[in-house]
This record gives structure tokens, C-alpha cells and sequence, in this order.
């Protein structure tokens, strides 16, 4: 942030008045300029004893594979959220089901929120930043060619859960930029 | 949003190209500037059978009753979030247990997250934002003056599930603006 949204002027690093940390504050119109962290909220779609995945169209991890996710949008609900990016980027449709990993990444100030959800069809297909959607079995998922860590941490939770036969909402803090599987 | 925040010159509303929403678009820099939900985490924070809550030095909802519990900053966890908010308001120390309550407000685009937390010792006061700190044992919750909706919600079902003994995660819609307990 340079200038100010309110009212067009250069901002100025500060910490205002009964705060502790620095905010951009415009001298011009006195505005205090908030940043807070992004959700991400997605779905893992099951089918059977699959898993929906998608082939990233874009940057960044282009050509590698995630479960259908993407930031909240205003005036939706985090439900909601994660039915509108399983539609747009795979075409599919769920029934959604509990909130199973909630991954914190503070160094790119982001949260991540995942649902399981029940895939109501196999009508599924590539949305516009998906190169190809596709269902795994366990043994079959790319876990080399994973795109982001929340997406590995939370279907090694799934698999492990789904081998004791109960889902537990998962909780993490994942704060290095890259992640090898253990 | 009137001005960008990258190069000062007016912004207009408009649907970028491979969208299907207004953003606020930059004619002069190219910039897409997107607005995301805010995250408020918070913490039910139990001593015996009581819950601390915090009376309200600030508006919206000055005077009235609330968890401790505010927007989530960048670079940090959920948890540390939710420790942040009970040191801030309450001056208070807690040991975190799970997350409880995820509550979607669309209509003022937030998420709450509320954990449940056991509090340390007593040695509690009022923050800044905080007029008065206490602890509530059922009976005694101030139920017609509790500051926000996500709050009686959180505590209904937290008294339930401790009636029944076990802890459960609980998600809800809150789309009114205000709530009347029924």
C-alpha cells in the first residue's frame, strides 16, 4: 500500500494511537489502513472411497494437484464458499459435510478451512484454472506432485481417519513455505 | 475504496476479464484490488464451572458483554490470535482446547472462530477495550445483554454440550442483524 483509498494521498507506516503495531495511516484524511489475514476455504469431495483432485491451470504450482479451493468472497458463508470453488474449478456439486482442517500459514498471513464433502455425481470436469479433475484412491495419490502443504497435511489426516473410521476436525500451524512428506 | 492503493488514481467498479464480480479496477496502474471476508477469533475461556466475559469499553456495543475475541492480524496463528485477544481484553492466560464455534456472517462479510480455553488462574483485569472482566456461571449469564449474536449462539451451545458432556465443533449462519434469544 502507497496511497491511501480513502482519499488518494501517500500513506506513512505508523502505529496509531492505543495500538501496537504498524498500520499505514494516511496523514491527509487521518485513515488507519487495516490488513488481516485471507481465508481459503475448499472442499475434499468423496466419491466412493475417492478423492476429488484438480490439476492447477495457473500460477503458482501450475500443473500440480490440489483439492478445489480458493479465497472467500465477500457476503458468502465459509459453506458456501467452498460449494462455489468445488463448482468453479471442478464443475462438481457436493453434499457438504463437518469442517475437517483448519491450517494456519502466518507467513502468508492466510487460514486455510477444508470440508469433507459427499460428491453427488462423477458429472465432473475442469473449471477455467483447472487442466484436468480427477478421482484418486489413496494408494494412487500424487502426494510428489501435491500443489500446497495445507493440501497434504489435511488428506494425510483424511486417510488416517478414514482408516480408524472416525473424522476429527484437524488443527496446524504450517509455517515453512515448503513441505516433503514424511 | 475511491483511490488505488498502489499508484493514487481514482478506481472505478467493473468485472475484470475471467471474473464474475465487481472489483475495484485501476484504469491508470492495472491493479485488481479484491476484498476479502475478516476472521475474528476468540476464546471461551472456562474456570470451573464459569466462563469469563468481558464488558465492552469500546462500540459497537459499548456496555455490553462479550467473549474476548477480535479481528485476526496478519503473521499470526488462529490460536495465537485467540491468545492475543483474551491477553488483550481480559489480561488473561489461557491454555487452548479446540475450536468450538465457526459462525459465518455474510451480510458484514466475518467469520468468527471461538475456541474454548481454560483459564489459569484469576489474576484477570480489564483491558483497554474492556470495562469490566468477569466470570459467569450459567444462571447467571447476562443473556439480553450480550454485545453480539455469534456470542449468545457460541454460549447456548456450550452449556448444551457441557449438559451432555462432550464438546462437539458447531458451525452456523447468522444472516440478521440482530438476535432475540428464544
Amino acid at each position: 500500500m502507497k496511497y491511501c483509498c480513502d482519499c488518494g494521498a501517500p500513506v506513512e507506516l505508523g502505529i496509531p494511537a492505543g495500538d501496537d503495531r504498524e498500520r499505514y495511516l494516511c496523514p491527509a484524511c487521518g485513515s488507519i489502513h487495516y490488513q488481516n489475514p485471507k481465508l481459503v476455504v475448499g472442499c475434499l469431495a468423496e466419491f466412493n472411497d475417492q478423492i476429488l483432485l484438480c490439476r492447477r491451470a495457473i500460477e503458482p504450482r501450475l500443473g500440480l494437484w490440489t483439492v478445489p479451493a480458493g479465497f472467500m468472497e465477500n457476503g458468502e458463508t465459509v459453506e458456501e464458499a467452498a460449494l462455489r470453488e468445488t463448482a468453479e474449478e471442478a464443475n462438481a456439486r457436493v453434499e457438504m459435510l463437518p469442517l475437517f482442517s483448519v491450517v494456519s500459514l502466518p507467513h502468508i498471513s492466510q487460514v486455510y478451512m477444508l470440508f469433507r464433502g459427499r460428491l453427488l455425481d462423477q458429472d465432473f470436469s475442469a473449471g477455467h484454472e483447472t487442466l484436468e479433475v480427477s478421482l484418486f484412491r489413496e494408494p494412487d495419490i500424487p502426494w510428489e506432485e501435491l500443489a500446497f502443504p495445507t493440501i497434504a497435511y489435511t488428506l494425510e489426516r483424511y486417510f488416517e481417519d478414514r482408516g480408524r473410521g472416525v473424522f476429527d476436525l484437524h488443527s496446524a500451524t504450517i509455517r515453512r513455505p515448503a513441505h516433503r512428506r514424511s
